[in-house]
């Protein structure tokens, strides 16, 4: 199985010929889009994103994952195997949270390169063809890479931004809510929200914050949209309310 | 078969996930995304839409069907079978219109759970898991259900509202309209909107309504958007202007 | 395989139901996604997209492509075979560009219709069916057509306008870029863009212009959004500021 996570939006033509290459490369090999609609050219959101989302794939899946700014420009493709998982896309940072919280990580960089490569959809020309190698079991000539190239240490564990905000208008955050005592409220626009467990628990209308099903805090409204009630757009920043509660948030400052 | 019916919208992470669960629970059968952006928590609008959207999908299709703003409350997951094609999803009152409009309805309650159920994502952890099961001939533990907990008397049988918008800005409502005379006029928005056959029939820029490809009153612009030129959202009512050659409208009052 | 190329929209029943159809009648097809939000009912952009996102797919590729604001009226079905890629849809202007840029072109006027045939649906009544029946092998009945009903000469061999837009704000025009000398400035809006290889070159912020991945010439800015800077919308026209330099300007004028 391939899973694709992009920012390329799902509507146009750019998603359509990665499934044009890997239906080609890969024939019979299910390919899942799984986000399409990432942040545009927001590597750090992705990098948030990323481990949460891939919880219900099987090991053996492919992820290939792109939001890729500096298309054309100095950075490496590569396979990142993190904990028996395998990523294919550009060493830029993406692929940072996802490699942190792993026990074991190996990078590939990828050699190969095809015979036609545009300088801007490596997507389609570079990264979909290595995928669909990998799913076929082989692999793409490469090198052992020491670490990925641009691990910044200034990155949280858990950010405390808004990295997404979904039909709903509910605001997805980069902070895993297990890393948050029970019952803490947080602060984002101006308003205190407070914790509830589940949409259904609270008034029609009324605004909280719980863990969504990918194990991450995310800000709603009952039968409404947070969005549109704070309007605040991706990269919002939020705190928590009693700060002494959790342990790590020194850590976590931007 | 296995067809997606749902609020989620298919650019964000909810519906790969889905697709990720189907794609390893009963592999190799085919995942159709017929609906995915309902209008969100909208139970009633979905309601009337689902009825009318079915009907080129072949009959041992699995409806995989989720507007579920209950989720992680009390309304109970069910398997519908209505003359017999069969619909997996909340009983919370989606599958109403579905059921009157049918001769042949069975209930059944679904007990099965997964290990692990998020309090909000029923749709990746329980419904689509038992649409895999059914689509490979199994069937999850259930009992027969009297009855779907949720018919509301109140809805009526036609319901003249917008319960979508699409794409071109085109209004569909939840009217049947082979229950309305032929050339009857409605009024929306202060404004008289004639009948016409279809958008070629009519001038560029001039808004008329029709009897849409799935058989609901849809109002329209030729060449341009009735969503901008009348400024509606979802949930606009509209009336018929000779409501006395229409039989049912007595009985269809909201 | 059939690739879809349409202005339906992906989030609404449109496509959902013309993959049911393909899925019923050309089951184990490969069918793709390619482009499926066009600008609505705009034939002319369209005609110009097409031909430049075919190229990853693979020779047998069925294209079903639907932009059909006369759907209902008197314009005929078609299979046009372009140097050997086999294109289905309306003979409305669509394949025009499709058809001037091949060197071997043939026309085959459908005359096969469906039991049932919507007035507003021939996507999903009569251009899906007869594409499943292509990729199975078969022919539906037809007759050989002289030439497109359609050829409007008035229109240039490249189109100096935008013609799409993407997730990013990405500005795509109707224009190949290998028809532009390098270098060259492009003016729109009242502001020059200087060209550039890619995103990667020019500072964030920044606006260029480029050859998209698809050869066509796209206005971006890098980590930015060139629709939110301009203030544009689809069909906003450009010029050359060296036209001398451009050999077929003189015969591009709209």
């Amino acid at each position: 199985m391939i899973a694709l996570f992009t920012d390329y939006g799902l509507d146009g033509p750019y998603i359509g010929q990665i499934h044009a290459v890997l239906a080609t490369r890969a024939p019979g090999v299910p390919v899942i889009d799984l986000f399409q609609n990432v942040p545009s050219y927001d590597i750090r959101s992705a990098a948030y994103l990323l481990p949460a989302y891939i919880a219900p794939f099987p090991g053996e899946t492919i992820f290939l994952c792109i939001v890729d700014p500096g298309v054309g420009g100095a950075r490496r493709p590569v396979v990142v195997t993190a904990d028996g998982r395998r990523f294919v896309g550009p060493d830029n940072g993406l692929f940072e949270m996802v490699c942190r919280r792993a026990r074991r990580v190996t990078v590939q960089e990828v050699l190969w390169r095809p015979e036609a490569l545009s300088v801007s959809f490596h997507g389609r020309d570079l990264f979909a063809p290595v995928a669909a190698m990998l799913a076929r079991g082989g692999l793409p000539e490469s090198r052992v890479a020491e670490k990925l190239a641009s691990a910044d240490e200034a990155w949280p564990e858990d950010l405390a931004q808004v990295i997404y905000i979904d039909k709903y208008g509910n605001l997805v955050t980069g902070y895993r809510a297990q890393r948050v005592p029970e019952g803490t409220r947080l602060m984002i626009a101006g308003r205190q929200v407070r914790a509830a467990r589940v949409f259904s628990d609270v008034p029609a209308g009324e605004m909280f914050w719980y863990e969504n099903s990918a194990g991450l805090v995310e800000i709603a409204v009952n039968r409404g949209s947070a969005q549109a009630l704070l309007g605040l757009e991706t990269g919002a920043v939020f705190s928590w309310q009693e700060p002494d509660r959790i342990p790590e948030l020194s850590g976590n400052k931007q």
